[in-house]
């Protein structure tokens, strides 16, 4: 095969491995989505994708399915497989097992510890090796995991609805939920495939909040909703002068974990299924950027802040945000109303730079996907 | 020809007359926007496109391009054919003598008082006639003219240049353009296709702004651009109080029409070469309402308002506006910043209801464009 041909023929069976990967985007976490797809004399002869953490890894479901066809084929991952014993064996050592005889990776593994090892331990056993292939689109499935593996913190998605004048609730505090069923759905598919869902204490207060995954309100089919339903994610309240009472819907939807400036009460969180975090900042405030560290310490790829201006205002200051999605609702609500932001700058220097990636019509909102460009 | 058949071959006639009227975008107000072809079996034999008021219709020029050939031939016309003499003689009369077999109109005349004279004059001559083919691109290339013959007032576009979260200058005023090139070219297409420009004095006296058509700006080919330097569009300035001194660059830039509440300064500003109107409204201020009645009387077509958050959110307060157009630049000016329109609404019920129509990026900004959708 010429090596363009070759060239092409990867990019689609990579392809088909993103695909299959992104089955798992609502259950995999704490993991990596990894889809996996065995070739052979050009037919598909496996494919698999890692359903659930402490399940089989993408590899083995597809190994498993070619059985002796994947003698002599050519495994596609979309992510290095693990040469490490974790809560299951490594995928590298069946790769080599199965006697397959090339293995084409999208990507190294994102953690500095381990990456190219599995790939190193594929080679020495004599499998020709290749990484890079779609590695854009691999690093665009799994955010959350990479960033954590790289900066030990999790990637931070702050959702807004605002109106296309840029305010989110009228000046007496009057805030209806301005957008309407679809984009109600895709925030919804958005908590779905976080790790944490993060909220603060106003908006919990105001809005009687459960920050909850409805599964009827998801649009998803009966599959990927009950994969959804199985691995909520995890409900955290910022919330540094305990103002919620534990009788309010938002704990009483379930366990939660609250941050706090104060340890005091812990015990009383404890009782009622709840755990308190202390994380007093300098200003008298939750230390959110330690939040986050203690996040992905305990797993957490991607975190959704659904929060008021004040809160997701924080995190913006701070640069602690990776990714905008501000759902606009087609109305003005005028110049008293509230704004989508806390954020007082008073030179336009000071403005946070964002690239706006996407801008789509989600029912008869719209969804203005940005990203912050500088250092910040 | 069946049925099916020939109404393809009219709409695919149909759009390329379309194709051609778009070709007077920058030049033809106070007229509309026309365009002609003449079509002999199956074959374009002849067409035409309005240039500028005074100069031949559309008809006209693609008569003269189909000479003989437009004996028994159909013609496309985007609007009704004229029957009244105007300044060029009625091209109802034109098709006639040409011997043309059969019309089909796009749209009738939006005048009320001539809609349907030229067909039924067509009709009388023994012509077949036919409308409605394309009828909404048609109305949708001149939304000024129409509403003008229909309403007696212009299409009122507002352009706004703001942040992602709605904020249009620092709160100190600081307020440099903070939209790119691409925008920047973008707006000046939108003065050039305007018959009238429309400021104030906050935004004049602020910015220098001589609001002004530039060639070297306007991204278009040289012929376009010619056309649209042929024809630049009214600047007028809503000023009450008259405080823009004549000495502004506003002023310097060329003959204007100022909008003020009271006439006292008339014959300063019309030695100066410019136009005073005294159009006091019952709030002190300027009646926007009679202003733009003016303007409609004396031609006005398509009225781009360019104004800051005052004057912008007092067209939209009085339900003036028939299209938002707002750049955004992908960037946070924060909850000091000026808000996008000063409109002070106190409950959500009052909010008023847009529909956004598109979203796009234009350079390394965004474009969208709403229209408001109750009565308001």
């Amino acid at each position: 095969m010429s090596d363009g041909a070759q060239d092409r023929l990867d990019a689609h069976c990579m392809s088909r491995a993103l695909e299959l990967a992104r089955q798992g985007l609502y259950s995999t976490h704490p993991n990596p989505r990894v889809g996996c797809v065995i070739v052979r004399d050009g037919q598909i002869v496996g494919e698999g994708w890692h359903v659930r953490a402490g399940e089989p890894h993408a590899e083995v479901h597809a190994l498993r399915q070619a059985g002796e066809r994947a003698r002599g084929a050519t495994a596609y991952v979309t992510l290095e497989p693990c040469s490490h014993h974790g809560l299951t064996p490594p995928c590298a050592e069946a790769l080599v097992q199965a006697g397959v005889a090339r293995v084409v990776a999208a990507m190294q593994d994102p953690n500095p510890q381990v990456a190219g090892r599995g790939l190193l331990r594929l080679a020495a056993a004599g499998i020709a090796v290749h990484s890079g292939v779609l590695e854009g689109e691999a690093r665009a499935l799994n955010p959350g995991f990479i960033k954590r593996m790289e900066q030990g913190l999790p990637f931070v998605r702050v959702k807004l609805a605002m109106s296309l004048d840029g305010r989110t609730a009228m000046a007496s505090g009057e805030s209806q939920w301005i957008t309407g069923p679809a984009a109600r759905a895709a925030v919804q598919r958005l908590r779905a495939r976080s790790s944490v869902v993060l909220s603060g204490a106003d908006t919990v207060l105001a809005d009687a909040a459960r920050l909850t995954v409805r599964a009827e309100e998801l649009g998803l089919n009966a599959e990927q909703t009950a994969l959804a339903m199985s691995r909520a994610p995890l409900r955290v309240l910022v919330d540094g002068r305990l103002r919620v009472p534990l009788e309010a819907p938002f704990y009483q939807a379930g366990a939660a974990l609250v941050a706090a400036c104060t340890a005091a009460g812990r015990e009383r969180f404890r009782a009622a299924g709840h755990e308190l975090l202390a994380l007093p900042g300098s200003s008298g405030q939750v230390d959110l950027h330690r939040l986050l560290v203690e996040l992905a310490a305990r797993g957490a790829n991607e975190v959704l802040v659904e929060a008021g201006p004040r809160l997701a205002g924080a995190f913006a200051a701070l640069g602690l945000v990776d990714e905008y999605q501000l759902f606009v609702a087609a109305k003005f609500l005028g110049s008293s109303a509230r704004p989508l932001l806390e954020l007082p700058l008073t030179r336009m220097a000071e403005a946070p730079a964002l690239k706006i990636v996407e801008m789509r019509a989600v029912g008869d909102d719209w969804r203005i996907i940005a990203v912050p460009t500088a250092a910040s």
